[in-house]
């Protein structure tokens, strides 16, 4: 059968698939991701373990708008390092341009799955860049990362919103309160 | 025991049951949003029952941030009912000033729980003003709206993206692939 | 003098002028943009002139944000058509899959640039998709433009609450009123 | 004449006036909002003087969508004092739950005024909340200032944009680049 007679249709376990394999081929681990998380939650909730962090990056990344915005963001950073984009584009974001800001558009499409309360956390690691977000920011190294370190941020920024409606629904079961915001 | 000592906590259960009374106070019917829900997406699933339009509605209103969006426009609606407001605030939401944009952002907040793909569907609901936003945004009627029209129509849309993200992944169970996208 | 030492700097007038060039080379006449403009306001402004919907056009694509987003998702557009993209990428951007939501995203970083009341103009054209987005969204044509026809969508919702906040600066001057909101 | 019978236009300059008013009555000074402006400017820009961080927050409190989101800001904290509001919403900005992101939502709609490039200084001046930031923000002063707070770091996010904005569009005028990008 001809491979251009089969209808196209949406593989979301494919797109799942390929956005933790690219993270993992652009240098990042999930337990980077999970240390920016902890790093911002800690502080708020002493007995976070590095465990729940892992596994709430994880589950946002099971989000259909993260993985889109993870792939959309690598792919223009690995164009703009095989120096194929439109010479405009090319120079904004091989050189990071500050005044650019489509990173951080799609960056903020990953942090508003979990709503608004994200955004702080997400502006504040991508001003100080701790652990991860230094190495991928870093220009001297051959890479562009134009994208993925605001991806990075953002989702680290997304599992901690994740990890505060969570522990908030756990705190009001043991009070014996009904929870009505599970399916996150 | 002093009621000022009771140290404050949210209560999820109360806010979730206080947006449902509200909405109906305020006049609007879950079946009236489920049938701008059906109008959205009837063309693109034929078999779409209104069962099943009220279910997604009710599990939109589940999302915290929807709760928020709408308790605090219907709130702003409310105040200026009642002439409570600023001057200036209570002129601009008591006309409906079309260059007040804060009704728009609040709806925006709704329809973003489910992502930029219900951008589309509020828009056009928000112009078309079919079934109950015809009459939420009469202006003959007496009680201000102005948030209200906007959040229901946000609504709607983001019933309609969850009803799209469910039909997708019942199409890939029935295919045999995993599903990867649960938790909405 | 090796290429490679000059040392960055954006040039504007440069992105500005790309962009005006790849929106003719990908087929988008601003005349066209400026009649969607025309079918958006004619009812509020019925003394309202092609000559000023396309100056608006033209000023809304002045804006830096608007530049980055028109010439990111051209390009987006064109490497699906060469099929140079990741695999699961490629898929859904020459799909125009219903799903993938970052057309939508790049279209209102266009539209917030004028405020949140441009979101229910841009909602409405990109459903209704009356002149060239009818062409740019037929499939059959060969091109991939699932960017493009959200891009000028967004323009002409731009360009729409353009004209909205100009018309209410003319009417204060005319009563004498001062203004105060200019630099638009 | 019956006042009632005045039909209803906007004044924009006593929207602009009230919005420099209330943010006077609400304890905030302009210059310590351009305090704010500086840390966040003076590493990129040397010479930067707190006459042009001034001068900066003025325009952007010219900005229609700003003024908007600052009156609705301080209506909700003020009608919080007065114990006025919804008892569910009454809590959650009474005490500024960090669950209810509407005050960050409506922060959002003051920096997207000069593009997704403000998002991270909005982020990080909310978290380490410096300067007046620490006033409005302590818990035992008394009066509520749960969406001032976000308000304020948000202009100073935007006056921030805007200068970044500017001084390209000087540095392109110094080197006999037309400038693109003059209407902000």
């Amino acid at each position: 059968m001809d491979k251009a007679k089969i209808p196209y249709s949406l593989n979301s376990k494919k797109v799942a698939d390929a956005t933790r394999e690219w993270l993992h081929k652009r240098g990042v681990q999930i337990s980077e991701i999970a240390e920016l998380v902890m790093l911002l939650q800690q502080k708020y909730y002493p007995d976070l373990t590095m465990e729940e962090c892992i596994h709430n990056v994880e589950q946002v990344l099971t989000k259909r708008e993260v993985q889109n915005a993870v792939l959309t963001g690598i792919q223009l950073d690995i164009l703009a390092e095989k120096e194929l984009l439109i010479p405009e584009l090319q120079e904004m974001i091989s050189n990071d341009e500050g005044l650019y800001g489509v990173d951080e558009i799609l960056a903020f499409s990953i942090v508003n799955v979990y709503g608004s309360i994200g955004f702080t956390n997400y502006g504040y690691v991508d001003k100080l860049k701790p652990g991860v977000l230094e190495r991928l920011n870093d220009k001297s190294l051959g890479p562009v990362h134009t994208f993925l370190d605001d991806i990075v941020g953002a989702i680290a920024a997304s599992a901690s919103s994740r990890i505060a409606h969570r522990k908030q629904a756990e705190r009001e079961i043991e009070k014996g309160e009904e929870s009505t915001d599970q399916a996150r």
